[in-house]
């Protein structure tokens, strides 16, 4: 796979036409972004893009992957002291939120532009994302099995439950301007509600 | 407005125009969705449908407001002698899904398609969207007044954190097939987990 040979042998023209990519799909929406333009801003020449990329729906999965792959590596590591599998969800959501708000191009792409591509949406065998999911749910069924939530609560309802909540945070954010600390301190509130509504004892959630 | 005056008038081809291209976005998806399509399915010639709708954007916004205004009517109807302002923002939220379950076609248009139009998402002030958002929000608003949620929470917070959450279950309902049944069920998790986790008294959270 391109993304990942990409890592390998730090091809300079792969990540720079993947941060065009991400910055001009931000600021003129992925229908209106043309290969040429992401080109332009990437300052290599239009078949360049094709060397690598089969198209701009390509471009955008290929984008995304690539981040979520890096993302999940990242998260595991900086979680992976944490033995409390509700302080490690919260941590997992919080870090996410960061990595947005020191992005906010990126969060606009994941958050708002990626629904924008059919084919991501319906084609797509989103792989990387139901990892993400995944590790989420993960946390609840140790936490369960802690007795640290109650029994009758499903993990596969919760992980939907805080990507669907925490996806609608950042993607309201990213389109009205992004102010700096909003997203994590509104994702915050959202993740003390959600863990404090599946815990079995709400008054020392943690 | 065009889709007003339709309600007043009962004027069939537009409502057959609408239902049309309900059915159409649905089953093509928005962006490989003709006008010629609907047409098609509406019975009327393609010139018919640019009496009504500028274009397939203007198509897809009036459908929303015109669902959107019904669904507002109905469920105002149906909660107003609810006094627990908890169990009538459940009450909200629910019959949200009955509809979604009601007409699959209608969820999927709602929760996905709409997200691949730019000018939905972009250029369109999306009025009858915060109008429900507000009503979320007013029935946290008058729990928390009551006592029955907690002091420190915020109703800006938790109606996007609803919204957000449902529309994620919706969505993914919609793209794998839409069992009858399983939305509201899995909505009526979630809702649980959220009023447990606002409310001042989790054990009692009615």
């Amino acid at each position: 796979m391109a993304v990942k040979s990409s890592v390998k042998t730090r091809d300079n023209k792969h990540d720079r036409i993947l941060r065009a990519a991400i910055d001009t799909f931000a600021e003129k929406g992925f229908f209106n972004s043309r290969v040429s333009d992401i080109a332009g801003a990437a300052g290599v020449a239009d078949g360049t893009i094709y060397l690598y990329f089969k198209n701009k729906d390509d471009l955008l999965i290929q984008l995304f992957e690539e981040r979520m792959d890096w993302f999940l590596r990242q998260v595991r590591e900086r979680t992976a002291d944490i033995q409390n599998p509700l302080e490690r969800l919260k941590a997992i959501c919080l870090y996410q939120m960061e990595v947005f708000e020191s992005d906010k191009a990126l969060a606009e792409v994941v958050s708002v532009e990626l629904r924008q591509s059919a084919k991501f949406m319906r084609e797509y065998s989103n792989r990387k994302f139901s990892e993400y999911l995944q590790l989420l749910g993960e946390c609840v069924s140790q936490a369960k099995a802690r007795g640290l939530v109650r029994a009758d609560v499903s993990p596969v309802v919760v992980k939907k439950l805080i990507f669907g909540s925490l996806d609608e945070l950042a993607a309201e954010w990213s389109l009205t301007g992004g102010k700096p600390g909003v997203l994590k301190r509104s994702a915050g509130e959202v993740l003390d509600i959600i863990i404090r509504g599946i815990a079995a004892h709400p008054e020392k959630p943690g």
